[in-house]
């Protein structure tokens, strides 16, 4: 469905820990908060040969892989993709984490960012360095598959765990190196991101806010050699969308009966680190209680249409966050919803959405019916694949499948 | 196919390095002996989805992964595949694996089953301990997914690196622990894979040798208070059938000039440590040159007809390993392959086979035209699956899907 549709790629996020700032961990088990979470990379394989164009950003950690093991994984996924394979870089900062891989602390915030530095370093050199274009010739006349001669060992030393590194197990996949996505909005993160990243996840409820990051990282890409085409900026979005303005309204307020406060409770405490366990759900949020709850009623209030009547309550705060998450909303029907969409993209200079969901079946289905044909008429909607990975896909500038130039995958950097 | 003619599973062996014994690591390259090697378990998705009974085998090494990842991957697995997945328990042995995960050397092969006996300790923990049978309830009335009161924080210290451990990333799947195979010929593999291993993967060329392991290890089983029946003894064999005697030598005589010489002289030198790049094509192996070798000629004209008169130069010996590796073979019409199969289990009392291929397509369709019928014939063919988890389906002790009573990872050894 989603790859008759047109869009771009399907993004999982991870967490190998557990939520538990807000009333320890029962609340993020009783309300199933990114826990239980299985390995979705282990079911890439089964939704590419469901798929042919729909790309796969995937999640996973520098802190706590390893990076030939990782350089194996991403491999081969890009393999058995055909390229359709992203990788969604983290650091992770749950100290629940830290703990399950055998840290007592975990590890501090911008040596996380040097470390990860020095992953990619060797996964670009096992991906990109260490089996030349023409190694694999699979001749049966001369019964050989790989020319020997092609294939290199790496050699690594610096990083604090790897000294030294054989060659990568997988021979060159259609990428080589996985389109890259990052969501860094700390100062180490948005260098780390105008180093690495291709696509950047953005913060932000308000599109001129947002545009700030957008400016400063095209600065920080051009003081780094790569072009501004090379990196695609994309915002969440919380869509409700059907024939009218009032429908599509009253199925938001419809949805947030079904909202699990705790379990809301319990996912804002990990992001935030702000523990709301301490007020009662008739709390009055406006203009008092935690900051980082003030800027999303402030946001809510001056963005969305109606509300600024509302009594913001606890309840109320949570029920919202539950259901269209720390995302900018677009609510209405399909004239509204562009309009907001495309408000981001002028206002802000973002490039797409990542759109969450609040039901499946449900928010996908009501937006090719009814979103996307407006789209379509006002020319925005993407009609045909730009090729067949997910780095031709997004980035669009007919340049193939592999890193761009100026990127540090590219293997000129290491010479 | 497989699923269809009621076979049990695939076997995945994986080398997390490079043979580079003989020759340097080209001949290796060359002739693709286990490089590139992508990584299987990231197909097993693809490959569940497309059957129902088939169960999967995977190799991980407890040298090299992390005990907390791996058990969410083995949890996962066991989710997507309705409990049809088996771990091939491996400490990893190739100096290049050690080299790529950051150790100058390997760690010693005692130290590695140390290790490896931690490692499943954790491992059991996980999958076992941290969750009840009845931790997740979801249950919309009450809005809770798992009760967090059913869910333990597992605590371990001991391990040179894991000292202390959240609770699995994955709620209980069908098998919890996945099927555990092994194949461990040294004496702390064999009290490993007696306390540890459900399925035994067993060496020897010759039935009466093969029953000596298979006894030992029935008197280690009993000494750790494991049923015999808590362990199937799997011998290797290699198979060509076809409707005639002589159609069958044929096609292996056939086989034998696709060989690659210099790839299975790399896969020789990596398994046995010996070079065999000193001797000639044309050396004369009999009576003389490597042990290895020498046993294996042994063996060879002693239980394969019409070898006697054959000259074992070096380049019929590599010949003979390329197309059948080293396993006892049965190269004949049906009732001569059923009759050598039935020798194997009356004499080394061997429960069933992992065959070995020669060619896909060809080897398996075979099997299926040509043995089946016979062996269905003679009522040793398995007519229906015994349950739906590989552990039901190899055990067939009508037990269930959980690990059986007196193995370690059953719970009662951890009150």
């Amino acid at each position: 469905m989603l790859d008759d549709a047109q869009f771009h790629g399907m993004f999982f996020a991870d967490v190998l820990g557990i939520y538990d700032v807000y009333g320890g961990n029962g609340p993020a088990l009783s309300s199933a908060s990114q826990i239980p979470i299985l390995d979705v990379s282990l079911m890439v394989g089964a939704m590419a040969a469901a798929t042919t164009n729909l790309s796969f950003g995937l999640t996973a950690s520098t802190t706590y892989e390893n990076p030939y093991a990782l350089a194996r994984k991403f491999a081969t996924l890009d393999h058995i993709t055909n390229g359709r394979v992203g990788w969604n870089i983290v650091t992770s900062y749950l100290q629940s984490a830290a703990e399950s891989f055998g840290l007592d602390q975990q590890v501090e915030h911008d040596e996380r960012y040097a470390m990860a530095n020095e992953f990619l370093e060797v996964v670009y050199k096992l991906l990109e360095d260490s089996w030349e274009d023409d190694a694999v010739i699979a001749d049966p006349a001369s019964a050989i598959y790989t020319r020997p001669e092609k294939v290199h060992k790496i050699n690594h030393s610096g990083w604090q765990v790897l000294q030294m590194c054989w060659a990568n197990l997988v021979h060159p996949s259609p990428q080589r190196t996985p389109f890259l996505l990052q969501a860094g909005a700390s100062k180490a993160g948005k260098t780390f991101a105008a180093t690495h990243a291709e696509a950047m996840f953005l913060p932000g409820m308000v599109p001129e806010k947002t545009r700030e990051i957008v400016e400063s990282m095209k600065a920080l890409l051009r003081e780094n050699g790569r072009s501004e085409g090379s990196m695609r900026f994309i915002a969440g979005i919380f869509i409700v969308v059907d024939e009218t303005d009032e429908k599509a309204q009253a199925k938001f307020e419809d949805l947030l009966q079904y909202a699990d406060l705790e379990g809301t409770a319990s996912l804002f405490g990990g992001w935030s680190g702000t523990d709301l366990s301490q007020f009662s759900d008739d709390e009055d949020f406006a203009f008092k209680g935690p900051p980082a709850i003030q800027s999303m009623i402030n946001t809510w209030t001056a963005t969305v249409p109606g509300t600024a009547g509302l009594k913001w309550t606890k309840r109320r705060v949570l029920q919202e966050l539950a259901v269209s998450g720390a995302h900018p909303r677009a609510i209405g029907n399909a004239q509204t919803v562009a309009d907001i969409m495309q408000r981001w993209v002028d206002r802000a200079g973002v490039d797409g959405f990542n759109i969450s969901y609040a039901t499946t079946p449900g928010t996908f289905e009501d937006l090719i019916e009814h979103l996307w044909p407006e789209l379509r008429r006002r020319g925005v909607l993407q009609e045909k694949y730009a090729g067949h990975s997910m780095r031709e896909n997004y980035l669009q500038d007919g340049e193939g499948a592999r890193v761009r130039k100026g990127h540090p995958a590219g293997s000129e950097h290491r010479s």
